[in-house]
């Protein structure tokens, strides 16, 4: 009886990580979108408070590490669960860092928007987007144990990146045909790097659940 | 008898994650100089070896990542030893990505020695020397569990982050003065870009050595 009521209370300390780990997650999707939104809406109050919520995911970093450390010395998990929380340690630490990138792409944002527009930013929305169904993805496949969707998400990686490449192009074009844009080219070329990144962790993630849920490391394979 | 045996093995596991770390921090380290040597001195072989060895590197990745899990699930280890192994497995992420890093500066440099050189490089070089430096700190900071040198690679990023600026500043008027040196200089822009994020690597490694000494976060606080 007394193992038992320790073991409910074991898994709701694990729910408490997975639920802050979502709660962190959802916060950096917003961040994402708001930093994008910012730059396509020219809203320059938006990318200050889209840098300022990188305050709240950075402390709930440190409150999910604690909670792992807390989790790790108490309870001694084994197997599956000790995998589970050394990967929320580490997923952790991408998720603050997307938080970071987010910051990164609304300061840009505020100087883009203090000059006229280059032009209509299609492919950027485009690729926010994909980055951020990416992020949840990865965290619902981490949550949910679930192979198939990290290994779809690891795909989307390319995406991605061909959407980066031509992002790539048609600023260089620009930026040859006139050299009046290179600065500002120069900082969406910035703000797609931003955005590359962050699908760079999530797929980091996707990795490590692969790892989780096979028990070995495909991490440097293809997948 | 059995006790002090014990913890003599456990030592000795502890000491297999140190070395382990330092080998593939000296790996790293190695890698970002042969990166820019190999610009520098616009030799592709070299590009080419740099980019062969950031296999070794996620070997080493797998390897330490194995054997942290290991001591956590069979030594359940306490307080600072707790630390040490949970740090040990944020940190490899960083030098893995270090290693990545490394990988796409010589697939640039490959590129870029297709093509005459733009201009002699002097601050790249720099640039490259500081972040190796700081990798190499951070790691002797975690192994000594030194907090003073953690706290002085935090502030060495700053020089990192003023180069970059400087090498971004002259790429924008080279840019603007020769249109035809853009797709060289968005290249050269790139590498810069990679060793600022080598010395984010080692300035987030470096912070949370200081949060293992201190046992507090002060990742998000001023240093």
């Amino acid at each position: 009886m007394a193992r038992e009521h320790l073991s409910r209370q074991f898994d709701s300390e694990l729910n408490v990580i997975r639920e802050k780990l979502m709660e962190m997650g959802g916060r950096v999707e917003q961040m994402i979108g708001d930093a994008i939104r910012a730059l396509v809406e020219r809203d320059s109050r938006l990318a200050e408070k889209t840098i300022g919520w990188d305050d709240e995911i950075n402390q709930l970093e440190m409150e999910i590490d604690e909670k792992c450390l807390e989790v790790l010395a108490r309870r001694q998990p084994a197997a599956c669960d000790l995998r589970f929380v050394t990967l929320a340690l580490k997923i952790v630490t991408d998720l603050e860092r997307i938080g970071d990138q987010c910051a990164n792409i609304a300061r840009r944002t505020r100087e883009l928007n203090e000059e006229p527009p280059l032009k209509p930013y299609i492919d950027l929305p485009r690729m926010a987007q994909a980055a951020s169904d990416m992020v949840r993805e990865a965290l619902d496949a981490f949550v949910a144990g679930d192979e198939v969707l990290a290994v779809k998400v690891c795909r989307k990686d390319q995406t991605v990146d061909d959407l980066n490449d031509q992002i790539q192009r048609e600023l260089l074009t620009f930026m040859m045909e006139d050299t009046s844009t290179i600065p500002r080219a120069m900082r969406l070329n910035y703000i797609a790097k931003c955005l590359e990144r962050i699908a760079d962790h999530a797929t980091n993630v996707a990795e490590m659940v692969i790892f989780m849920v096979k028990g070995k490391d495909i991490r440097h394979t293809a997948v």
